[in-house]
């Protein structure tokens, strides 16, 4: 039995307490902010997030998903919103295979309720500001008293997300620690489309998107009947938050740009002018651990930005991965974190990449007629071809089985024949003939 | 006049200071270290430094150039040491163009002096704690008493180096900060090659160099008559710092792969035993300025390898720049601070790609004939036609009217047309003839 201290009881952090204890480990976590499980009104409104496959293993593997799966809500495709006001819809994959909003909130407590259960402590209002990492000594100030105190572990893991206070002691206090943190040109900002007489005022069964090019807005439903909306908009330029700096010109945007969104946005004014705009990071660093002092996962050791919804999936996969590694070198924790970062690194920065490149497919691709017949051509040949072709978002979304890496990889050799087919004279007519699957086939 | 503090009393802080308090700034710097006039002794031997066209810039706009010049050693080519124990001669550049090896202790005190007799207020075992951004509040602990205080200015200039504590506040404390350090995979290790009976132990016109594919060793004349020499050398693999950890073994190694240069080196036991291994870090980062209270500039905003011999030269040109916009904008600080970060972050990001990129031309290139070749067909043609063609290194090296990032673009250019004339046939004959002379001309 190891003793361990977990900074942050986050997502990621209390999936994985649940893993540790389960292995017989003593686990003790230590949270920045109050318990939110005290203050949940809010935690139905808060952010939705897009639970998939992977996040699906994670929870399953604590017995949790059935109950999960009650209060997920699945999205089976695209709904296109088009400047005029049309819908369109693009499935996200085949019959039966959906993402899942979920309330990131609401899923929190359900996973730190179960982790207590399972006999982990968690300590809230508790600032990680300090690490000796020889003797893996965690200092935490209490956000009350501004008393200070020092715990001794085995170890400490860093779940702390993307401005990892774990990871800044790795920046601070070793030597060639690779470290970046980038950021987008475009922030967002969230608003809101209520229910409309206790319903939905759009199919809850898509998630929305408004693709406007070199912006666009989404929408993920709320168990609620409320629909979150995010705008992803550049904070500089022409178009823009800089830009749009008062209520009016805001309005008169929406108006022009997303006018049947607009309309269901009864709270427009108040929440646009009250709403944060926040950036959009993605971090890579490497290494990941110290000796056998200190480990980060999920978004402490490699945060990425929202666009293929798969930031928590992806932490959840970590869990998985970890217990698997503590089963097959049992205590041999210097063994557990090495192979951790070696598996775990290459994936991080496939999925960081790809959530990035999913950004241009997003909120300008996604409304353009060719990229759906490219879409439509790949989905044909992957039924008659199942063994031979697994269209990329599905890899990253519902295939656990092949790694972030192997999908990025697979899915560059995908787009260079998609681009010899696509150049193929009369394409737009003969899609669906035994001409292009023969193509397809010689290609690969 | 404003009331500048300045973080760092380091090459590049020194000389700011003193272009600062020309233009009737009134200057103070704060200092971690001690001060190291008190502690002379050692400066002699200290690192060297390869100053060259850039940074005589920057020394000749506070009139101390020909005081410098008197203590430089002139370097005009690389003296290439074979495995044999051979040495080949390859110029920099034409004919009374020359890099010059100065000792960086030396130079640092000569401009501490230099800006203390300006009027600049320098405070030494000061560390930078905290930076109050919005108010520009500098706090700074003395190592001494371990007593802060909080200092009132008008903005502060981190020149802090490439582990900035002023960079750190950027990053700690404000949104949309890019940052990337990133580590070799190299560290290194200095030894010395003592004057013997009071000369040189090899020539010391020239840049020594131990080329030997994936690492090296180089050496660089001081005025004592000794060089410094400096192991580039992977941490770990099967050549590695971590392979040779004993004397006998780096001894045995040496002897095989350095065996001149080991004759020279009498100390090389106690040197390899207790010498540190250094990293080698890159460091790019952006925005260099927060509003007009904090601008970092040298090496705390653009930390490069040493591989080009020009991280002081780069930042001395920072400050030669910084005095144009000064007698442009005036004491428009906003504007002086958006032009210097917009004027100079592609020069710092290029200048750290081909520093980058000259460990491998260094440890490796300059050891081939083809490679020879290659540089000589490029200073024929350039003598013939020096306003179509100037080398890379000589655009870099000795050209202060060509921008960093302009060399990196041209340099590029050339290598492409390089490649197809090194592809002709029999070009080992002909490459002084009028045929390739002719080829180059229609690829230009």
């Amino acid at each position: 039995m190891s003793r361990i201290n977990v900074v942050g009881s986050g997502l990621v952090g209390s999936l994985l307490s649940i893993y540790l204890v389960k292995k017989g480990h003593q686990v003790n976590i230590y949270e920045r902010r109050p318990d939110m499980r005290k203050n949940r009104i809010s935690a139905g409104r808060s952010i939705n997030l897009a639970l998939s496959d992977r996040g699906w293993r994670g929870l399953q593997g604590v017995g949790i998903a059935d109950e999960i799966r009650k209060v997920a809500l699945p999205m089976s495709g695209r709904m296109i919103h088009s400047i005029e006001g049309q819908v369109g819809y693009q499935p996200y994959g085949k019959e039966g295979q959906a993402i899942n909003s979920v309330s990131r909130g609401g899923l929190n407590c359900v996973l730190m309720d179960l982790a207590e259960k399972n006999g982990v402590n968690i300590e809230f209002n508790q600032r990680c500001s300090k690490i000796d990492l020889n003797d893996a000594l965690l200092t935490v100030e209490d956000s009350e008293s501004n008393k200070s105190k020092t715990l001794e572990s085995d170890f400490i893991i860093g779940t702390d997300g993307a401005y990892s206070a774990a990871r800044l002691q790795l920046q601070l206090n070793t030597d060639r620690f690779n470290y970046s943190q980038s950021f987008l040109e475009h922030g967002y900002k969230e608003l809101t489309i209520p229910a409309v007489n206790g319903e939905y005022a759009m199919d809850p069964k898509g998630l929305h998107i408004w693709p406007r090019g070199t912006y666009m807005l989404i929408a993920l439903p709320n168990l609620d009947k409320s629909f979150t909306c995010t705008l992803f908009f550049p904070f500089e330029g022409e178009n823009s938050f800089e830009a749009l700096d008062t209520i009016s010109k805001a309005r008169a945007f929406f108006e022009k740009i997303f006018g049947d969104a607009l309309k269901l946005m009864p709270d427009f004014d108040k929440e646009y002018a009250g709403n944060p705009v926040s950036s959009l990071m993605t971090v890579k660093c490497f290494p990941w651990h110290y000796k056998d002092k200190l480990l980060l996962i999920g978004d402490a050791a490699h945060a990425i930005v929202p666009f293929y919804g798969q930031g928590m999936n992806c932490g959840f996969e970590d869990c998985v991965v970890f217990e698997e590694l503590m089963t097959k070198y049992g205590n041999n924790w210097t063994a557990i974190f090495e192979k951790f970062e070696q598996l775990r690194k290459p994936d991080g920065d496939a999925i960081a990449d790809l959530a990035v490149a999913n950004f241009v497919e997003m909120r300008d691709k996604v409304g353009q007629a060719e990229f759906l017949l490219q879409k439509k051509i790949e989905a044909s040949f992957s039924t008659k071809h199942p063994d031979k072709w697994i269209p990329l978002y599905t890899m990253v979304t519902y295939s656990p089985q092949i790694r972030y890496s192997e999908a990025l990889h697979e899915g560059k050799r995908q787009e260079k024949i998609m681009q010899q087919v696509m150049a193929l004279p009369g394409i737009e007519q003969k899609w669906e003939s035994k001409e292009v699957e023969e193509f397809i086939l010689k290609l690969l």
